[in-house]
């Protein structure tokens, strides 16, 4: 019974999520959320209050996402910049691949037409960043004229801008391209001794797989 | 006669404006706008089709601010980095200070849920940005690796980017100083000879009211 009730919950938030992503907060009612879901209104109302509730689980949700992969990547025996780099590729593919995670991003950017308080995003990943080059300048992998914070905050305008822009002009389509060409931009201004190309290479190739069979550093 | 329309049109104009930027697309009706502006719906009507015109035109008004800004900076005898760096605090200024540029930008996050084609600003925004780096490259002002269109890229990223945490944040209250800290974090990526506080003591002081007096260079 509970593990029924966990999957009709389920169908229902994730239906809600594309047809939130689709559509938005405004054009999507309890009743399409039904019909994709194909669940009775009576079961979704059993799970949620209703349509401002479904909202907030669904970005609730993709908030949810980013302390998992950020423990993945906020210590290692990797150089702290590497980890950093790595940390954006995977939420780039949560934005490209992840429906909860696109329809929650939607939702936040809808945020002021929706009657339920949603959490600000920034801070977390302020923190984070900051911490990553906080550890990128014990190792001394930060040029010496970079402040962490400053830097900090410098990298989330740039990713979420990233985010946006390549929503709108390809649909996200191209998000790791792109992330890859602002890296190329943005390394050569945090480096002690410039080589973004190099860093890159060792992340998007043999790096990855490595980090995930657990063979960091 | 004329001038009365023209009054009444851009009365309304900026009532929408008003509400849709404190309550979204959804949250705005023309009885809304009626009330705020004084003006009757038949007159409301007269001159728009109906909300999803009016917010076209509020999002046309905005776009449309941004060609006379772009022209007093595109060319002059000052450096072009200099004139990029004005060219940003001009339009973090619009945004904190124009409610249409406000509004426009909230209709334009909302985009999905309107039933009318908005333009989208990026592409403007990189041939800019690109043009002006390529001016900075044949001044000798950029470092030798910079790639004028990987970085316009970058910068757009970036300060898009900035107008969205600034405005979840303080509500875009102190935007420029955070602009401040952006380019002291970016322009050393970009400088042929990073002096990055240099350039921007000259453009927010003396710079600024040379620059309206005519005085460039």
């Amino acid at each position: 019974m509970q593990q029924r009730a966990e999957t009709t919950r389920r169908s229902v938030l994730e239906a809600a999520a594309h047809l939130f992503e689709e559509r938005g907060y405004a054009g999507t009612s309890i009743s399409d959320i039904s019909a994709l879901s194909g669940r009775t209104s009576g079961a979704i109302y059993f799970h949620y209050n209703g349509k401002e509730s479904l909202a907030l689980a669904v970005v609730e949700e993709h908030f949810a996402t980013w302390p998992q992969l950020i423990d993945r990547y906020a210590t290692g025996s990797e150089p702290a910049l590497d980890r950093l780099v790595r940390l954006s590729y995977a939420v780039a593919e949560a934005f490209r691949d992840d429906v909860v995670v696109r329809a929650g991003a939607r939702l936040w950017a809808e945020r002021k037409a929706i009657d339920a308080p949603l959490p600000t995003p920034f801070v977390a990943w302020l923190d984070t960043v900051t911490a990553l080059l906080r550890q990128a300048r014990s190792g001394g992998e930060l040029a010496p004229h970079v402040d962490p914070e400053a830097a900090a905050h410098g990298l989330v305008c740039a990713f979420f801008g990233l985010h946006t822009v390549s929503d709108a002009l390809d649909g996200r389509r191209r998000i790791t391209d792109h992330l890859g060409r602002l890296w190329l931009f943005l390394l050569p201004a945090l480096q002690a001794h410039p080589a973004p190309a190099a860093l890159l290479a060792r992340v998007r190739d043999e790096g990855r797989a490595a980090v995930r069979g657990g063979a960091l550093g």
